[in-house]
């Protein structure tokens, strides 16, 4: 915005050019449009934040985003208390809910070990995951982290540390994506597809 | 997002998606990334939204978004108050002053006549832009509405209004963008860049 525009838009502007992947001209865009908005849906909007900000914590238990004591994954009592499934983002927990097909819970690490980032394994909710598994009845540990270099070594070492529990550890399958074109598969996909074959 | 999301999560995630250009996807890494913010921030971008909302108004003179009763261009004494460049939102405002050459001032519409999506002349802000033509002292007043259909008709429109006055009313230049390609200009930009050629 220019030096012509009104200080609150400006600042209403740079706070929304701060959010991921909304540039200065989207924020632009997104502020002026604010002001064609009703005053009440502003002040929901803004409330919004806040509430969402206030009353969203981690879950006592996989430490998904909840805004009581316990998740309603964690809560359900027909899902399969044995088997965990570890990601990295509560956004994760919505792709395989969409699913329909996992019964099991889940457990958020809320990152990746990344050295180069400065993202050591205590930054993580690994800790909370090594104790549920101590409290017993889990019979298998899925590390669905992203199949990247930082997801599978974050795999690999919780499944270092997951060893001596005597629980089985399982990784993602890796492959072609269903409807995918063999053009255009990269060669560690294809290779793994390959690895990975399956008796017709 | 899903039933299984915090309930706070899911408001803000739908206040987000009223945005436009946003859809449920942004929407919702959006409202994730807003669970990741320090708190000071996330009440910051609330301030920033009700504050915006409540202080910025209409120019008295121009209609331009301003938090004082008049914006920045009307108050400056070096522009050019004799000519009027009459847009159809605030932010082709800022488009022009990026330009660095336009010295007069501005009138914006908020909108343009579209029988279609029932707005009429009433509905602008063409009374006020009468006004100020009728208090005199205008030279020239330019219409830089968009080159559409609508922009069209609203410029014809307005321009027949200002007869009666017997000030200059101009239209913007159509033709080729400069740097653009021959082969990818449409047949009607390239037709109006044919009539309106220039002697070199």
């Amino acid at each position: 915005m220019a030096n012509h525009d009104a200080l609150p838009l400006v600042i209403l502007t740079e706070q929304f050019a701060k959010l991921p992947g909304i540039g200065i001209k989207t924020a632009t865009r997104l502020a002026y449009h604010v002001m064609s908005m009703p005053s009440d849906e502003v002040e929901a909007f803004s409330q919004a934040l806040l509430h969402a900000k206030r009353t969203v914590h981690y879950c006592k238990c996989c430490e998904n985003l909840t805004d009581s004591d316990f998740c309603p994954i964690c809560n359900d009592n027909s899902r399969d208390k044995s088997t965990i499934c570890v990601v990295e983002t509560p956004k994760d927990i919505s792709a395989f809910e969409r699913t329909g097909e996992y019964k099991g819970v889940y457990h958020v690490l809320h990152g990746l070990i990344s050295p180069l980032k400065n993202i050591l394994p205590d930054d993580l909710k690994i800790r909370s995951l090594i104790a549920r598994v101590q409290q017993g009845n889990i019979q298998e540990v899925i590390m669905a982290t992203n199949p990247t270099v930082e997801g599978d070594a974050t795999a690999s070492y919780i499944s270092q540390l997951l060893k001596p529990f005597g629980v089985t550890v399982t990784r993602l399958a890796f492959g072609l994506p269903v409807g995918g074109i063999l053009e255009y598969a990269d060669e560690v996909t294809l290779y793994k597809a390959l690895e990975n074959r399956n008796a017709m």
